[in-house]
């Protein structure tokens, strides 16, 4: 029984996911449905792309996942499906996948595959109308390659990469979960070979080495640690450290390797 | 793997939809359970048969559609089960399934089969202990013919048809979606005979012709178009209809025939 | 088709539950998912108590339910897994499972089987790395019994149980559900032998007598009932007995024998 899953900015008060459930299983009756989230803030693809990036790297192989957060629905902009981490990826191209394209196999399609879709399609949701059945029909078995053009510019987000040399790395936040933690961009692997006593700069506060976890600092403390994601996140023990830095996405952290 | 879909306005803080879909797994063990939403504004009928009737469409054959809004739970009001558009659908008689009835095969049938219910059906929550058994036994291939005797009329709101001559056709706005377009209940297939060189008349506003898509006007223009719902919708190019018209449900919308 | 229900705190804007859902499908394939709430109030131990307990009960044997409100997450708090009611229940020992441990069958167990768990877990987030997996792998087939040593002091909420003697018995208000019915932890078994002629006392208001349906009374008149979670309930006829009573959860509630 293959696996869709669903990631959108539709909420939960109108037809539009609905809608999209009863197109994939009339092409695919014994698909899986699975919603991720279908309240990634309305057009934020930078909620929406590390959403997706952190449930979806927890399905199974051959899992297809369709994510549709588009403030340019209707106009000309290509759609895409692609395999990556053994599972595979159907939505716009707008950087909703720009954590996952370094782990592509194979191309990226752009899909151009008419005759697989909504038959009289509407100008203004093409969700349902074009990328609800080409996931259907991915999940059915049908090759990526079938499904369009290879393209080879697909649209990165330019928050999804750190910038790194010898000696220090330099991110952002990207995400704020809802304890308040401010998660960046910096990976537990990008940091690995300087170990554990390193020089964090958030905004302009400092923080002296890693924890373990947040009982290590006191009650109320700050710390820098390696959350769930994998990635480092600065948290208040017992607190959140969104209200106790008064900082937010996109907010610079840098880290120096210790000298 | 047949599929039961449910719509309501139970909402996602309490025990009833988790209540519900273990009844109907106990009976239909097999059952494909998809929530088309349960967040339809309390007791808002209309809202829900709205959505139910857009999201609805797009499953295939055999699905069971099971919805309940319904302001006088726990009265003598009655509850049906009905085959149309090849799919088989179960709620109250309170006008739920109004843009439904057009398409009935068969006979609607009131449910009158306690034998088939709860044991010790409370009084309060015919969701779980009527209706999600309906259908399951529906789901599980029981006849909507044996479910009661047959009705010859079931309630519809009097907003779901528009009211049309051989020269205009006066419907209203149905549905206002979340980015802000008026819906009405005037169907592309009212107006196809007609052209797109119309006389649109929303409220005391006046709309000339019939638009593809929003690009077609400038950008904080209003427009009307035929949306994805295949209805009249009244729109802004890059804004909020409602907001510029200030205008909501009930409104009266006019289309006269070019002379 | 094994089913797994999921009960959580976790909201609907990130990827803990689709992560939590990815895990337990690449372990479980064919497990049937269903969401009973993740909108449990943030760490409000006693609410989801009441829900899980209220929708749980009408799965099919062999159900696993998956239940995380977790206030001390990341801390050294047991987690159980144990048998009751012939469904299989999963969680962190804090008294989420209050209902259910009347109606255990066997022993209940402290998971203690970290070689079925993540390779890698993090220190936050136990319901991906921990609980989600056992549920997988009792769903699919594994014993309780090989998931841990049995222990024979799990954590109990005091507001579950009332309070019996041969002449009164004294509970207290545990859920208030969104209708503003003040639900209460007496049950009809507790009060069956005493008839309906009952003296009941809410914090300090009086009421006579167990009604069958709020149309017993006058409207907007209060009344008690057995409610559709066979608990006596505090209502008013047509309206809210929070906002008629000005009362919340946890208030006292009385009922005597009558004489």
């Amino acid at each position: 029984m293959p696996i869709v899953t669903l990631t959108t900015d539709f909420g939960d008060r109108d037809y539009y996911v609905g809608a999209m459930k009863g197109v994939i299983l009339g092409i695919a009756p014994t698909a899986q449905l699975v919603d991720i989230s279908h309240h990634i803030p309305p057009q934020d693809i930078l909620a929406g792309a590390f959403i997706l990036r952190h449930a979806a790297r927890e399905f199974p192989r051959a899992t297809v996942h369709l994510a549709i957060i588009d403030p340019c629905a209707g106009t000309q902009r290509r759609a895409l499906a692609f395999e990556a981490d053994d599972q595979i990826w159907v939505g716009p191209d707008n950087g909703l996948f720009s954590f996952i394209f370094d782990r592509v196999d194979g191309d990226v399609h752009q899909i151009d595959r008419e005759d697989l879709c909504a038959a009289n399609p509407s100008h203004t949701f093409n969700g349902r109308d074009l990328l609800a059945p080409i996931a259907a029909h991915l999940c059915r078995g049908a090759d990526v390659s079938e499904i369009g053009p290879t393209i080879s510019d697909p649209i990165r987000l330019s928050e999804t990469t750190p910038c790194k040399t010898t000696e220090r790395i330099q991110g952002q936040i990207i995400h704020i979960d809802r304890f308040g933690n401010l998660v960046s961009n910096i990976s537990a692997a990008d940091i690995a070979p300087w170990g554990r006593n390193l020089h964090i700069r958030l905004d302009t506060h400092l923080l002296s080495g890693l924890e373990k976890t947040y009982s290590d600092v006191a009650l109320n403390a700050p710390l820098a640690l390696i959350g769930d994601a994998d990635l480092v996140e600065i948290s208040v023990n017992g607190g959140s450290a969104a209200h106790y830095f008064g900082l937010g996405r996109r907010t610079s952290i840098i880290i120096e390797k210790p000298s």
